[in-house]
């Protein structure tokens, strides 16, 4: 209730601070006979950990997953599956700077307001390592939609203003380059940019696309944990970004009723499917067979090595330089954390719509 | 469980179908001690009320709730209030047109995939009837909310290209034109474009920007139930929006970090407050004392006037024509929805707050 | 979230005070597809209705349940289906005696001190009257559990210290006396002492219980939803029971484990079963294949006619003499009441199941 | 929601199989700004370990529990707070006995049933290492409710037909003999009585008795979540208890009203209070300012050392003799998971009062 716990049938619970013991999370509502292991996991932890490129921190932070339960002679049981990942880089730095002093861009003041209490070694809670947890769910959550035949697929489509051309998009060059970007141009221009911030002591946010195939007509629930409403909260809450679109998203505002309408089709089998897309695969809240699409827009790296203007705990104006090395962009790193968080989407509406018929 | 419920601790279950005996709604958690009548509630459904202007439909709704419990000598009692809004213009129409034929842009089909049956007059579940529903137990939120000295307020942006002037904001005028524009200029050209939509037998999108004051800093859970993607679930949970952002929003993906970062600065009786709003007014998940801005973007009426190409329940290609007079554009009626949905959001966060401390 | 709303999958909930508009309730997540009429409701409803005997208030209450949304063409179509009974007996009657007075054995006091106010009128929400929305939801949940052939039974077991005597239990007596006691001589004794507890001004407590046939094993959500948590928490939410047990229940604390163990045997087809049933049909808090079997226990009825020692809202020690016409005995009623808390139980449950394998 | 997370606001997640890695459970919802350490929930944990008497296991155990998160410099933060105790004693052991075969009166054949595979090594998730992860829990909401005044008390009523002698009730005796008795007499006749039961290599049930002082009147949800209703249902879902009463419970089925019935009196002071408390503190589902009292019934240890008849998965009848030694009762080592199922119950409804007014 109190915000760690996501999903209704596929139950996830999150734990841990980016300073404390370790970070982990508790999947309830697992279906029993799934083969699982650690590496099944461990790949995707891999996609997010720091340390890959320039432009991601430099800890060491090892990350390896353990699975504590739910798993019995190589198969889930249906029982709760505890997984952590130790901090290992706990060494005791100095806090001094941001530990009375409220950072721009970040939960410190708001943590303090609601609690009168955080943890402000390296963000505590609400710093990236929250993911993790996200990430190690995430992963379990693939591996059993696969089995259904359903992938779920993120990129980076743009940093700052450079955008993937869609004419040049190859996914599997996502994999190749460390921006994540499947446009080995853009990823290039891309890194240029991040550069040229990292010399002004800056940052630059971005957008990352979703893709979801294989998804059957009708998951979802009408009214209120619709598809694409559940999608946006559980993206929303992945922190830094702002903003998000399913289909054609804001630009369907702009657009015409006649123009934005996807035509129904049969094939000469009788198979339904949609001329267009506009819709990005939901229609009334339910899936509607199509290539489900969204996009999340991520704010730029609110920790930049430039010198800003705050307050401390004390009610002083003050200024504050954060210390360390900073990503100047958050968005490579965060693909893998989208499409978890729509993998735990889109299995907990799945597994909701066995019960939708008597 | 099955999406009709919304909110933990001020909860909100819906019923009801477009041509079935009515719409209503339960509130379940609703504190008691709370004046209350039927004027209260009735004021907001007004606002939502079809027949309004030439670009709304003509149904003579009416739509005037009743309170069936939980009031008692003018209070709540803490008890479920239950609301309902009877459908008084249900007289038996010829749906053969759409009977077993799937509109584009619709819900038919996606119902009759994930349930094998759906209530096909008027839209059925999935009308813009059931937010009739939401609006009244917005009112009742909204009234709570205005107790603590918290106010919502929605107008509609733009209407296809045509947006509001920042220069010529003015509220007042929202409320003067039909169009639910604060900007009269930006409502007559609205207006003579949704003319021409109608001429063209076509329709227009839009998008509705809501503005929060009042919320104490420290609203919103950590993690998963952050103000943002509560609030993000909430209205993409409204039929027919397909993006929403919060903040600078899908700009800030483009901005640097220096410059979307807002200052923090204390006043000289210590108060803290932002330099800017970029955020709009949420950190890390939770209220940070600013204003809470966010926008919806609503995609054009589905239901034109067009001949459509399409495909019938036997999986036949056929052309449609929806008879009936269709209203050119949603948005100056989802302005009350969407303020009714930030209430129902924010109301539920704040009370889950008063447990944030021993 | 504030108690009036039952189940996951299948979600109940309901409103309504005694001498408000109605009560009613809405079932959310109902699969579609089910045939479903009112007289499917209806058939429950009257046998809780009063004024059916000597024993029950003689208020005509009618009882006749509307369906008003999720039913189409004779089918439910998976949306929520809202049921209301009004309250045609709201003659405004002199309730000075209760208004300011708490009643020994009632929720009067409690309300009070919870809400700060309370709907004093025949009970408000704790009337008995609330056990309509259960019953019709149950009704509902009944039909449906029929179709995957579950039969739920309930039956007076006790009146005071009557019981009904095992080698003369007659389910077919049930429906013909009064009492509902599946033993007619039984009754005989049960209907003179209540005569008794009448003249006395006096009332009687009773013990109902209930039979669950058809529930295949495996049903029921290991530690927290065990299906005799569920039940329990789902039988001692209905007013006046004090206490829960399955199979053997408290005489099982007495037991010896070889005695108590039922033991497993397999017929020459190789099913299994057990050879005898103390565990009532659970365990580990699945439903082991047999008979499922529980009691409730129901205290006196706490509206007696006989002067009473209280104390009223001012915190004055008054004598209360309570007027109108008392019920000497909740039981008979109360078992239909108890097969409906029961069959919302086991169908939630059995809807959660089908998410246990892969 | 497959069971493993108890609570609404305070919001428990339990994990971990008798003989995997560990076992564990978060708490997500705690208040922030409580002191706590490692020994606040030691002490409680030590009271269920096994190996204290010649009536308990012997495996060494030592269960100590460590902190993962949610605490910040000796106090809670309001995040999840992790807690794990490790499985220390895995050793291989040869399960050849039980793989295969359904013990009379265990989980073994629902777990098979339900899911088609289990963990049989100890019992998995339904041994009673499971409860380490409740008393973890509890341990912290009895430090919490302590801050308020509310103190939760378990203790042995009964083993077998042996009962504690109210005239003799000493709650300093539970704690100084083995069997959590509050009467040294009683505690040695049951002493007595289970060697006896070792010798006939059977086992015994109990009764628990829990008394929570202190609890305002109000706290409890009408309806569906009743302070009782919910005292049930998480005092039921602790493994072999087989019946749950409240107050005078089943006796009240056999009392008269008039002699049921409390009166209330208030003293000079206007202060309001029960002349008695045969409703044990709980009146229409709300606390009424009394001592709150309930009973749970457990049946006698399943694993008895005694030959018994049963099957094996292939469906064949075979005799069973379960190795290794028997606790030969459960109630002593019970009385701390009731009490812990008890505080996180009346926690959770304590928090969810603070929204029952404006």
């Amino acid at each position: 209730m109190a915000g760690s716990t996501f999903g209704n049938i596929f139950r996830v619970t999150t734990w841990g601070e980016s300073h404390g013991k370790g970070v982990g999370v508790t999947v309830d509502g697992c279906p029993a006979g799934l083969p699982l292991c650690e590496a099944d996991i461990q790949e995707y932890l891999d996609r997010r950990k720091p340390g890959q490129s320039k432009f991601t921190t430099a800890r060491k932070e090892g990350d390896e997953v353990e699975i504590l339960s739910g798993v019995f002679e190589g198969q889930t049981t249906g029982t709760p599956i505890s997984m952590i990942v130790w901090n290992k880089d706990q060494r005791s730095k100095d806090y001094s700077t941001i530990m009375n002093v409220y950072r721009p861009g970040h939960a410190d003041y708001t943590f303090d307001q609601k609690y009168g209490i955080r943890d402000y070694r390296g963000g505590g809670r609400s710093s990236a390592r929250e993911t993790i947890a996200r990430v190690a769910a995430g992963a379990l959550a693939c591996k059993i939609l696969k089995q259904y035949g359903i992938t779920v697929t993120a990129y980076v489509k743009s940093i700052g203003a450079i955008e993937i051309d869609p004419d040049r998009f190859d996914l599997a060059e996502r994999d190749r380059n460390k921006l994540n970007m499947p446009d080995a141009e853009a990823a290039e221009h891309a890194s240029a940019f991040l550069e040229e911030m990292m010399t002004q002591l800056d940052s630059a946010g971005g957008v990352v696309e979703c893709v979801i195939n294989g998804v059957p007509a009708g998951v979802g629930e009408p009214v209120f944990d619709k598809l694409d409403a559940r999608l946006a909260g559980a993206v929303m809450s992945i922190g830094a970004v702002k903003g998000f679109e399913v289909g054609d998203g804001f630009a369907a505002a702009r657009a015409l009723g006649s123009s934005n309408n996807d035509a129904f089709r049969a094939d000469e089998t009788g198979r339904i499917y949609k001329e267009t897309n506009h819709s990005g695969g939901i229609l009334g809240g339910m899936s509607d067979g199509s290539e489900i699409v969204f996009r999340a827009a991520f704010k730029p790296t609110p920790s930049i090595a430039k010198e800003q203007r705050t307050v401390n705990k004390a009610g002083e104006n003050v200024d504050i330089v954060i210390k360390g090395r900073h990503d100047p962009v958050v968005v490579p790193r965060a693909v893998v954390v989208v499409e978890s968080m729509a993998a735990l989407t889109v299995l907990d509406l799945l597994l909701m719509n066995r019960c939708a018929r008597v």
